[in-house]
């Protein structure tokens, strides 16, 4: 089966998503990340959906429950690069992602990121 | 059409192929990755092929001529994650992809970037 590769960056996982998501292939990933956070001690995991054009209610669960499942092993998930027109129809369709932190870019994913850690650090302290 | 998503990450951009090539879609890869080498100032291309279990002379010359587009664009290109199974059939098939850099995973592929970058900054002092 195919599967969506999971890149780590130091303590970061990056997940592109470039394909409408199916069953099998939602709980592969969630399976995947699950396994990669606890086997490389990732503290935060990306997900970009800038090639996503539609984001359904199946999408958004999934997103959701990475999320949850992340929080549970101690990382921090962004969902980074959705399109204007998707957080539109998002929103019409009455799907807020609750629970579900989210970023412009990559990029602004990763300040996020950082930010969190430290804040976590700031706390352990 | 169905465009692979690029993401920049400060002056790096990342590209994750996790579908088999079709000659439209490599096409509108390399102009989109020479749009943006030039609109971002990129310096460097990480192309994460890990989700490729097949890379036939096709896939093969898209690399090096994506790689062959970024060094006119002044900017260095490096081919990660490729799998061992890969990298025997490829030279099995004679493809010995000359000219294109190659790193173990997306977190080598910055060092060598990093590298890479360094090098020339001292060249030009």
């Amino acid at each position: 089966m195919y599967r969506i590769p999971i890149l780590q960056m130091g303590q970061t996982l990056l997940v592109t998503i470039q394909v409408d998501m199916q069953d099998q292939m939602a709980l592969a990933l969630q399976d995947d990340l699950a396994n990669k956070i606890a086997s490389s001690d990732a503290k935060g995991v990306l997900i970009d959906i800038s090639a996503l054009e539609v984001v359904d209610s199946f999408v958004g669960r999934m997103l959701a429950s990475i999320s949850g499942i992340s929080r549970v092993l101690d990382a921090t998930t962004v969902v980074v690069g959705m399109q204007p027109a998707v957080a539109i129809t998002l929103v019409e369709l009455g799907l807020s992602l609750e629970g579900v932190r989210t970023a412009l870019n990559v990029e602004r994913g990763m300040e996020l990121l950082a930010q969190a850690r430290r804040a976590e650090n700031a706390v352990a302290r």
